[in-house]
């Protein structure tokens, strides 16, 4: 297997914190998405949806898309599960992580990638050089803050993201605090539950990737 | 368990259909998301996320995302697989579902949801009123039209969209196809690979559904 990964972007660094809490070791490829190399032959023809990250598995098979990979390396390397051991399991966290990467990572991207200067004509993840819409990045925003209070509130009923335990739930809500600061957003410190579960998180040796 | 669906929103129908395909038969709850039943008691404390499909499981449990309540059901309901039966295969599959969700399915949210008087003041799903943004609506109109160009291509390539048997993605594309009529776009008779996929989809007795 390959992992195709980027030390700048947060995307890749999901796997890598879910890599790294299950003791995982796949040899890796760094792509430069500042110089455009995720755009260029050979990657694009790799994945023609130029996006980071990318497990190129040893039959050929590309797998584009964090939660799938997630998903697949839990099933080959069951040790240290983060995706859930039975079928409801399997469920509510899914759907957790879902709500993290919808309501949480994709609005951040949504601000960022509709007022930064180095977006403008790439305010999509992608190929296609989509423009900037200032209201977007607006909206985002806004709904920076109600993930930051929903956050708050969900850990105030259960100690990790989907329930009792560390799973991929929590690695994709922590990214996305991570990945908040490029927009100067962050939570309130007296949000005591979203900041209990972060020094919590932040103590792992996972969070350091 | 309880399904909760709505007959004239798209998002129900993924489930319906794939449960057709199935076999499987659950009572069911009508929600009127005319009345904005979604929005009052009892419907928003079962799911505050005010979306439509739900699976409530015997446990209690909610669920309240279309993909992960199929992956339960085909755990439970073996027979008829339509989420994939190895590592792999589920890998493949889910990215195939996500690409048709977020380029085709929330492409056309994102049109009708900006631009239609029915959703003034409430351009996202859930609970929070977002005002429209024109140029939103235009963007997602653009990424409809890529949607039925890409669609056609890798059904150039593979006989379904996952490739050569029927899945769940194929009913996030096909239901996708038919709620872009909301907004006035069709794919071209001329993209024939996508109407021959259309046209076989459309003799399966789960799309009556």
């Amino acid at each position: 297997m390959k992992f195709y990964d980027c030390l700048m972007a947060p995307s890749p660094r999901r796997v890598r914190m879910f890599m790294a809490e299950k003791g995982i070791q796949i040899e890796s490829v760094l792509i430069d998405l500042g110089v455009g190399e995720h755009l260029k032959s050979p990657f694009i023809e790799l994945n023609p949806k130029a996006s980071v990250p990318v497990l190129l598995l040893d039959n050929g098979t590309m797998l584009n898309e964090s939660m799938a990979i997630s998903v697949y390396l839990d099933s080959v390397f069951p040790d240290k599960n983060l995706t859930g051991i039975d079928p409801i399991e399997r469920a509510v966290i899914a759907i957790a992580q879902h709500d993290m990467d919808f309501n949480g990572f994709q609005a951040i991207a949504e601000c960022l990638r509709n007022s930064a200067r180095g977006f403008i004509g790439r305010a999509l993840v992608g190929p296609i050089g989509y423009n900037q819409i200032p209201d977007l990045a607006e909206r985002g925003r806004s709904r920076i803050k109600l993930f930051f209070k929903d956050l708050n509130e969900r850990l105030a009923k259960s100690e990790y993201v989907a329930g009792d335990r560390f799973t991929v739930a929590d690695i994709t809500a922590y990214v996305s605090l991570e990945f908040a600061r490029i927009v100067k957003e962050k939570p309130s410190e007296d949000a005591q539950h979203l900041q209990r579960w972060r020094n919590a998180v932040a103590l792992r040796n996972c969070s350091k990737v």
